[in-house]
């Protein structure tokens, strides 16, 4: 097979054969294929798209480009969840548990924060002595005990994700469907899941800034898992707008462990679409059969006490040190609390998620480059939501400081991504569709 | 700059500007551009396309990103040919020195053969002796003492583009007309030319397979050579069939000398190529004012010999042992002269140039990659013109063998690419037509 004829292919806009693309990616594993071969063809995938057939048989050959987790010894379904990444989003630390405590099983492989963006194993780290990096039969040794477990992601998991993905980030081929698509899918589904609930942002802080981009995504990534046999829903979901009010590491686990503790009021954007979510866990799992039956269960687990236990043990058998969980105050302690305020009276306007992320990333909270260190303590926490009124000198945020030598920048960025407005900004959906 | 914003731009549709542009050439050649940038950019152009004035600045690029050839000591205007490569096409022997017979003054650099396509490179060095490689000093002094000097392409000239085509080759981005358009102007331009007269070839045996396609990279050419101050032509011309009786380097250069030497029609396609060239380029030369004009000094020259005595003495001071010119049969010297025949009685159907050139690759006549060494006797006659009336067990060719190792293959080749009919074929253009 040559290798120019399957790029040829693809950049005249024919589809490349289930052959062809098992080739191309046993190639860029084993270095048959070469890198300016791989961008190549992914910038042709970029300009001429794939079809839903293409894709799932490129979603499964990055499956067994490494090592598949064999979770089929776990009793009942397995399900998952993803996000596909935004500012404030700690939904992992709360639909997690919250399944879990209502008899679900989640044995979940996850990530770390880049550029504007959170990731769930930084958060697990915020809290002292927690490993995300655990032994197979010690990760499910924690999902036997408490119904759930999130860890790090395997190192042998889909290499051929690895080395497209570090090669897409340099070469201009991030942004496309079908490869953003099989990255993820990929990922989930090498992990061993049975079920995936995903959950497709879009927005100012999402790769699909709109709903129209993240359905189109969406509905990809559902017909992937359908094609490899999983269960797959997508909900999309607003991310103009950081979801919940703490972005940074502790101050996320903070913001999870008070929803849990039910210090939240239910119409709390975070705590919708963690339910949501956690419905869709719930069903897919086959423990309800409607989202409706869902919820008083959810609800039930929060009262109960139950799903923060749930965090709690997982945490404690992570290795966490969990009087942080008992005083989530000690997850922020950091030298300054610096509040933001309005300048004028009025409402909150509408927010640039990306832009309030990448402040949070300038005090510390973030990453630019994996190889940064971030600080767990830091962050900000917003005070208002948007279209709530506002006097003049009231505090639209805090920043929670350790770190100031970015400051300026940080608080720069933060004021050009919200603004006060004299008339309220249209109400926006925080839940946009349902794909299944 | 980012590289990753230069390339998503192209991507995304957008015109890259001038500054862009000439960071990527710039990186390609010192290192700052990785080999995967690069040929997702080049992917990218394949795909979105590039105007025209992207593509002169691509061109100019390049141009500058190695040496420049200076021929402004040189008497006059200096002309140079170029064609987009072809099968039997030994144009550029013909019209280089029946130009400098008629007053005109071509330094020309040229190239070797690769695949199916033939080289002037390697036609001049099938005379025993020829050095193509030359001290640019002495390159000027042969044109000064007889108006024509041919050789190959200086290692300095254009390494933006030496490294672009490698990358092209093996990523699948050889098929875009900017990316083929600035390959071939910046080459031209950088060996220092005022004036360039293309030959851009369309059919089975070209690059572009319609003349559609042809006119599209000539149009895009001559818009390159306007934009950079370069008076330049194109001619589209057919490569359906071999435009001459002979493919391989010694044959071929045999039969140069026998149009020079008026052994030919003026009805022959050879010839008719040869001369419309020469027209144009006595015309860009300001030697004649119209094509009209051209025709009868042409032939002229070679009535009196000095076209041949032209061609004779620049082979003699390229250091090549002249006695075969004057005995050109001493060119293709062979163990074997094998006859093709036509196994029924009919005309001769409708050809494929790329087939017959392949064949006689096989034979020895060519190269498959440019490492390869050739046999400069070895390649086929054609005894018919697509369209004549051919007897049972009549030659349709005749194959000149040395090595006999890959005869059956180049047979099996050579037959699939030429049939006998019972009805003869539609006659085709052999001159489509001119751009200017």
């Amino acid at each position: 097979m040559l290798i120019t004829e399957i790029i040829e292919k693809k950049r005249d806009g024919y589809e490349n054969s289930r052959e062809e693309i098992e080739f191309m990616i046993r190639g860029a594993v084993n270095g048959g294929v070469e890198d300016y071969q791989l961008t190549a063809w992914m910038m042709a995938i970029c300009c001429r798209g794939m079809s839903n057939e293409e894709t799932a048989l490129l979603t499964s050959a990055m499956v067994r480009s490494g090592e598949i987790v064999d979770l089929s010894d776990l009793p009942g379904v397995k399900v998952d969840k993803h996000s596909t990444g935004g500012v404030g989003d700690t939904s992992t630390l709360v639909a997690v548990p919250l399944v879990a405590a209502c008899g679900g099983t989640v044995a979940k492989m996850s990530g770390r924060g880049l550029a504007h963006s959170g990731g769930t194993v930084d958060k697990l780290e915020s809290v002292p002595g927690v490993c995300t990096e655990q032994p197979l039969e010690r990760f499910k040794e924690i999902v036997r005990k408490t119904g759930a477990c999130v860890v790090g992601q395997s190192k042998n998991l889909d290499p051929a994700d690895k080395k497209m993905y570090a090669l897409r980030d340099v070469s201009g081929t991030v942004l496309s469907i079908p490869l953003i698509a099989s990255s993820i899918m990929s990922k989930k589904i090498a992990s061993g899941a049975n079920a995936i609930v995903l959950d497709v942002k879009a927005g100012s802080g999402a790769f699909m800034e709109t709903p129209e981009k993240a359905r189109e995504l969406a509905e990809t990534m559902v017909k992937i898992g359908k094609h490899v046999g999983r269960k797959t829903v997508a909900l999309i979901t607003d991310m103009n707008r950081p979801l919940g009010m703490s972005i940074g590491n502790g101050l996320e686990m903070k913001e999870a462990i008070e929803v849990l503790s039910g210090a939240v009021p239910p119409d709390d954007p975070l705590y919708t679409v963690c339910f949501a979510i956690a419905a869709q866990m719930l069903k897919l799992s086959g423990i309800v059969e409607s989202e409706e039956q869902a919820y008083p269960m959810l609800t039930a687990a929060i009262e109960s006490g139950e799903a923060l236990k749930r965090l709690r043990t997982m945490l404690a058998l992570l290795g966490g040190d969990v009087s942080f969980v008992d005083e989530p105050e000690k997850l922020v302690q950091v030298r300054k609390i610096i509040p933001v305020c309005a300048r004028i009276r009025g409402f909150v306007g509408d927010m640039n998620a990306r832009r309030i992320g990448s402040a949070a990333l300038l005090l510390g909270a973030g990453r630019e480059k994996l190889s940064d260190r971030i600080d767990p303590a830091v962050g900000i926490v917003m005070k208002k939501r948007c279209g709530e009124p506002i006097e003049k000198g009231e505090a639209l945020a805090e920043f929670y400081v350790n770190d100031e030598s970015r400051l300026e920048e940080a608080l720069s960025l933060f004021n050009s991504g919200i603004g006060v407005v004299t008339e309220p900004p249209e109400e926006m959906p925080l839940i946009y569709d349902l794909i299944d």
